[in-house]
Formats: structure tokens, C-alpha cells, sequence
């Protein structure tokens, strides 16, 4: 990461609501309170670390409105609201001055097909594949080696990263990202089992991706057999996630890395799922809903309930039981004992 | 899905036993009985959904042959031996209608090396890279950005998905399908721990996929040490399976997402693996074999078993474990009060 | 695998103690001792399999040094001290003969920036792409389709198979292995919760993968919100492995397929984490830990602790505790005689 910034710069971003003290240093980096060094930018974002405001070296500090410390000679305090919300502001300007979007234009190693619709804007890189039929938003990135199918679409300033895959027909919405690997539209997983084998039923539907969605590094989302599978605007999905055919997911929903969902499940709005949770198939997840991680959900959840455990239940009554497990060996001890006495 | 057929092209594929009533539409869409509107094919694939027939608005519906209702006016009923392998079958066309292959020939931006032997029939898309001495069978489709390594060898009427990697000396049979992304030939995982260090044992071996296997998104297959990694013909492998060095998988089985098998372990035909489901390795599971989604196989599984849990017992057994694992609360409570009654 | 060694040539790698017999035989491949045939090279890697060395057609068998038996004729024995090794050695001299690295240089289809700074010795194959200011050491080798974002580095002797991502600005030491699909520099998951959205952390830190790393196919590894995702040297990790960002890998650790390690998690030396096994974040793994296959680990774990089951737990208990689950049908049974004849 090399950056610079000025104070000035910094607190042109952050907009905070008061300052105490000052610096002249250039913002070079950004640390955590107890490894940031004279010229770093840091943030108080967890209150539990608030007594290592007061020894830190960093130049610069986010810190909430109701800090009461004094900054050392050479450090400039920004209170803010939010210093979490601050600093992540002040990332998005580093990100784009790190990595630039390249300038808008076809690289002339892509091979674009004719009957493609690109904006002007977008940015096609090299080695990417665009078939026949597909629509390109405004400033979208295709970084490298993207491909994107025939009649697929996407919305305005998408990134799509090295070798990411939009199958036929697949569609998303603006500001969707996905990282490096993602594949959406593969094949929903669908046989019918005839005179002694398996016969594939074709997967004919799509998949609809919301505004706002980022889909993590070889994850992979599968189209529906027919009609759509949703992934809802501003949830967010990590790596290595599968998403069945036909999986409806809801807005704002956070799918950790290696989860997996069977086909046809629907997720509601702000659901939050685990790594490496397992959802099986034909279930509805209520709003808000949490569920652990590694849990294996077989049935539905209804609102606001945190699951976990394998078959995944209440979380309380799942510590519980954890905990009993646990006294096994004593319990049985316990029953010898009173078999003993009863001769 | 942008499709039209006239009812009598459908029937043609269908071959229903018999009919009943008529319809003028044009079938320009597919869909559940309760979602489908004129204009739309439907079927009833799962008796438990028989009384949505009556109310079903598409023009045209396959039913089993001793569905006894009557069709709407303007409504055709096919009166087939199994609705949903005939939709299958119905579906195999539209998807060919909707992505045909693309002529044969060698896309002007793929890089073929000289050694290659490509049958006239095959489509090499843009940006793929064959490899001297690759085989490439009649009729096979290497979509985009695909990789074949040297030797490599596939059958007839093989579809290698945007992205996918078939590396050095592996074998397809005919009619295997690699979703984007699947990678066929990876190293096994084998170190000798030597000097304080694990060194590479090479993995020299190869893979060998039968006739009409189909590999998932983003799924990994490695290759033996020596000899081959195989999977029998007609199995088919869901997203984001891994599938270690020296296995065996015979044919016709069922992998689903994110299942995990380690190294030299074999399992024999029509055998099923829940989604996340993990098999230790030098393991057998016999014929028939089911294995519930989650659960962790740690010894030999004999032909026709159900097992299910973690690590995984049969089936009836895991059932009653964990309802008597939620007992537990109940049961610490019954010997404290015995213990309290004994004093 | 198609090879030709002379039985002196194998001897002059394999360097024996001693040797007994003779072999006229031209060795053309490897196979476990009972397996083999006249021409293959067999080897005792395993104590337990001492009786079938006198029954094996190898030609040639590596044997520990306290091997007592004779051969057969036209059969040599090469007794080293590590059969295993031995057979590692000679493999790796295979591997070169049979995929020997194409000729240094850019082919013509791959893209490569201005500002990127190559070895002249290094491949640079098909299709590949180098963002500008990249760096690539001595002798490496970019297969195909291979990704290097901007500003990224690798040292000596790297191997990056097809399709493999290294994102901008992460570094790879010397002799590191992508195999396919393998993305280095995914962006973390990170986001802030305000006004009701999931707000993006961008994700400015790297990743440092040490000398002799091998990363799997289709693994993905998450740069750093700030500072570096390190993985250390001689660490080995299987395929579609998933580690978050900021974790810190130690020194040559396994990490076995499907495994996933949160954020911000730190392993020291020599720990080995099977397969699927999850570690949740912020933890701190000690030196030498094992961890079982599909285990979830929610705590720290000391050094040379063996934990496994969910939520992980010490592997003698965790068995004792599975026993007695098993057993729960047997003590409800007790606990109901003890109340009847209570009464």
C-alpha cells in the first residue's frame, strides 16, 4: 500500500464533528492503535481498546465523539460518529487511488462478439470473452479473463475480477462485484433417474443478482431449472459458497465462506449464515435470522431465531446440551453409582 | 428462456400414450403448475401436487398416465409413463434451441499447439489453450478460456464449460460435461515429512472420467500418484467437490455440493453423498450407499446402508441419538432426583 | 505416464546403501508391490507390507536397509534409508522428464504490461496476463490463463498452473506452486453495518506466501484489510481451502481439502488441520496442533494439543464422549429400571 495523503485530505473525507490537536506528517498507511508508527493513520473502532488511544504513534486517530483523551505533540484527533464507518469511507478513496480503473475501451486482446452491447464507459480487459447478446453497464470493469455469456447483463460500474464467469442470460444489477473465480450461472445439480442411470434435466433459468451484491472468490451460484435464482440487493457472500438452483436469498443477508444452500431454500432479509454452514433443500429462513457456523439446518427458522448444532436448534438449548455432553462420562458414573446402591 | 413451440413439435418429443383436449398456444415458456400462465408447459412430476392440476392456467400439461381429470377449454393434456423424464426430454431440446453449439473450428484467439488431434466436428472457442498431443473428440465444445494440457485426451460430444482445466494426460470419456470452472488433474496432496520439512511426493498418476459424467462448478479432481483417480461412467458431481488422489468413484452415483473424499478411498455404483457430506480416506462404501448431508464417514459404509452423522452410524440409529441428545436436560434431572430420593 | 530409465540411472538418484540382485530390465513405470510388473519400479513404504515384497514382479524395489529377503530373479533391490524419500526423489526427476518447462519467454498470446519486470529466464505461457510493475523471478513458469495483478511478486522457480490468480501486490517466495484455480489476493469479507446496509471495508493489506508453499486448486486466500495475510514457508495446503484475511500461517503446516480458517487467526509451526475442519476467528492455534478432520474449532488450542469433534474438544475425550452418545440409549434404559423399582 503506497499512499499519501495530508491531514486535510483525510479530514475532507472523514467530515468529522470536532478535532483536537495537530500534525504535520503525510498519512502514508493505516494501522491498528498499537502497531501504527509516526506518518499512519488509526481508528478507535472497538471501545475494549480504548486505553491504547493513549500510547499510540500514529499522526492521525478516528476517534468517537465521546473520547476524552488529549492527543500526544504531532497528532491530530478527528471525533467522528462512526470511526468504523469513517475509516472504511477513507479505504474506498486509498482503493481507488491504489488501483485505478483502467481507461474505458475494449483491450484488444478481448474478444467481444458483435451483437454485444458495451457502454462507453466500460471496461473490457485483457483476454475476456463477451458472447453475442450481452449488455455492459456504464464504467463496468471486466477486469481480465472475465466471461461473460450470451444475453447476460449487468448493471452500471460492475467489477467483475480475473476470471469470473456471468453464464447465458444471467443478469446483474449495479455495483455488483465479484471477486477472483466466481462463477454464477452454472447448472443447477437436477437428474432424473430413468431405466438404471441418471438423465440430466436441463437447467433453462437464470439468475438475478441484486444492486449492491459482492460474491466472494470461487464461489459459484447455479441458474434455476426454470424462472430465476435470486440473490437479493446488498447481501454479501465470501468464498467457496454454493448457492443451489432456484435458492431465493433476501436483502442484506451475510453468507460466510463455504456455506452452502440446497435448492430451492429462500432466505429473508438480513439473515446471517456462518461459515460453512448447510442449509437443506425446500427450507425458508426468516428475517434476521442467524445461524452458526458449521451448523446443518433441516429445517425452517423462523424470524430473529439463532440456530446452530448439527441438526441445527436453538442456540441456547444448544450450548446447553453441548455442556451436558460433555458430563457424560459423570452422568454415567452417577447412574452406576445409584445402581450399586440399589445392590 | 426465449423459446416457441407449437404443441404438436412438443408432443413429437414427449410421445404421450394418449391425449386429451386441445389448445392453439404457441409454448413459449416452462413452469410450475401454480405459476404457469397461456402459453406455458407444465407438468405434474410429484403425485402431491395432483389437485394444482385442476386450477393450473398453462396451455399445455404432461401428466401420468392415470391422471383422470379433464383440461380446461383451450388446455392440451399428454398423458405420459413419467412427466418429468418426458419434460427432461422436452427440456434437452429447448436447451439446444436456446444455446446451440457454435460451428465447429478453431476460434482465431485460441492458442492450439501443433500437436494437437482435433476431429473436424469440435468447437474450440476463443481464448482456449490445447496442448501438444491433446485429443479432442467429434462433435466436443471447448467453450472459452478453457485448458487442455498435453496428452489429454476427451470423447465425443464432451461441453468443457468458460474456464475449466483438463490437465496433462486426463481422460474424459464421451458426453462429459465440466461446469465453468471444475478442474480435472490437480496434484494429489502427498508430502513425506523428511528433515523437518514436508517434501512433494510428484503426482505422476493420471484421472479418468467415464462416459457421461458431469463435474460441478468449480470442482477439483486430482490425480493419482501413479495410476489413475477414476469416476465411473454416468456419475454426477455437484459444485465444489473435492475428490482426492487414487479414488475410485463407480458408476452412476450422486455427489452433491461441497462433498469432500480423500485419498485412495472407493466407492462402488448408484452410490449418494449428501450435500458437505466427507469420506476419510481408504475407505469403501458399498454398492447403493447413501450418505446423509454433513456426515463424516470414518470407516468402511457395506452396500445398501443409509449412515448419517458425525462421525456416521446408521441412519435409524443417528435418528434416536439425537432425540435423546435433547433429552439430555430431562435425564440429568431424572438422576438428580433419584440421587435426591436415595439421599 | 510414459518414462525409460536404465536401473543405473535410478540407482544414481536414489544413491543405495547397498544393493542385491540385478536387473536387466528397462524401467517404464511405478506401482505398488502387488500391482507391479516386470519393468516397473516398486518400493516398502510401509512396514505392514513386508510380506508382499517377495511376491512382487517389480524389476526394481526400493527396500529399507533391514530388509532381509532375496529377490527374484532378474529382480535388483536398492535398499536406502527411506524408501519413501527415495521414491519422492526419483519421481521428481520423472515429473521433469515427462512435463519438462517449455523454453523461457513470453508466448505470443499472453499480455503482458510494459512496466512488468521479468526474469529472462522465466515462461510466461498462453494467454496469461501481467499487470504492470509485477515482478517474476528466475525460471518461473506461468502456464496458461494465468492472472498477475499489479505490483505483485514472485520469486524463483514459482509454478503457476492454469487459471491461477495472484491479485495485485501479493508476493509469492521462491518455488511456490498454484495448482488450478487457485486464487492469492481475494479481497477480505469485511463490512460495517450502517443505515441498514452492509457497508464495504475495502481491502487495502496483501498476501506473503513464504518459500516452498504449495497452495490447491481452486483454494482461495484473502488479502489483508491493512498489513498482510501471510502464509509461512514450506506450508502445504490442499484444495478449496479458505483462509481469511489477516490470518498468519506458520512454517510448514497441512492443511488438508475443504478446510477454512477465519480472519485474523494465527497458526504456529507444524500444525495440521484435516479435512473440512473450520477454525473460527481471532484464534490462536500452538505449535504442533492437530486438528481432525471436520472439527470446529472455537477456542485456542495449545501447542501439541490433538482436539476434533464440534465444537472441538481434546481427541481422548472427544472419543470417550462419542462412545458414551452411543451408549444413550442403554443409560435411558438404566435411569427407567432405577425409577420402577423406586417406584
Amino acid at each position: 500500500m503506497q499512499v499519501s495523503f495530508t491531514p486535510a485530505e483525510i479530514a475532507a473525507i472523514a467530515q468529522p464533528k470536532s478535532t483536537r490537536g495537530a500534525t504535520t506528517a503525510t498519512i502514508c498507511g493505516i494501522a491498528a492503535l498499537s502497531d501504527a508508527a509516526p506518518g499512519d493513520l488509526s481508528f478507535l473502532g472497538n471501545p475494549k481498546y480504548k486505553t491504547t488511544v493513549a500510547a499510540t504513534r500514529a499522526s492521525l486517530v478516528l476517534l468517537p465523539v465521546d473520547y476524552a483523551g488529549e492527543p500526544l505533540p504531532d497528532q491530530l484527533f478527528l471525533f467522528v460518529e462512526n470511526p468504523s464507518v469513517a475509516l472504511a469511507r477513507i479505504c474506498a478513496r486509498i482503493e481507488q487511488a491504489l488501483w485505478p480503473k483502467p481507461a474505458p475501451g475494449i483491450h484488444p486482446t478481448a474478444s467481444v462478439a458483435p451483437g454485444a452491447r458495451l457502454a462507453a464507459s466500460a471496461t473490457v480487459g485483457p483476454l475476456c470473452v463477451v458472447e453475442a447478446g450481452a449488455v455492459i453497464g456504464e464504467r463496468a470493469h471486466l477486469q481480465a479473463q472475465v466471461f461473460v455469456g450470451r444475453e447476460a447483463r449487468m448493471g452500471d460500474d460492475c467489477w467483475l475480477m480475473p476470471g469470473t464467469v456471468l453464464a447465458a442470460e444471467c443478469v446483474l444489477g449495479a455495483r455488483v462485484r465479484l471477486q477472483p473465480g466466481a462463477v454464477v450461472g452454472s447448472d443447477g445439480f437436477g437428474y432424473e433417474f430413468t431405466a438404471g442411470r441418471h438423465e440430466k434435466v436441463p437447467q433453462l433459468g437464470t439468475v438475478e443478482i441484486g444492486d449492491d451484491v459482492e460474491i466472494g472468490a470461487n464461489s459459484t451460484i447455479d441458474r434455476a431449472r426454470f424462472s430465476r435464482t435470486v440473490v437479493g440487493e446488498g447481501t454479501k457472500i465470501d468464498n467457496l459458497v454454493q448457492i443451489g438452483h432456484n435458492v431465493v436469498i433476501g436483502r442484506h443477508c451475510l453468507l460466510c465462506a463455504q456455506v452452502g444452500i440446497s435448492g430451492s431454500t429462500t432466505l429473508a432479509d438480513f439473515v446471517v449464515l456462518g461459515g460453512k454452514a448447510g442449509i437443506a433443500g425446500h427450507l425458508a429462513i426468516g428475517q434476521g435470522a442467524k445461524v452458526g457456523g458449521g451448523a446443518a439446518v433441516t429445517s425452517d427458522v423462523p424470524a430473529g431465531a439463532f440456530v446452530n448444532g448439527n441438526p441445527a436448534i436453538p442456540l441456547q438449548l444448544e450450548r446447553r446440551l453441548v455442556i451436558l455432553h460433555q458430563r457424560l462420562p459423570e452422568l454415567f458414573k452417577r447412574v452406576g453409582a445409584l445402581e450399586t446402591r440399589l445392590g
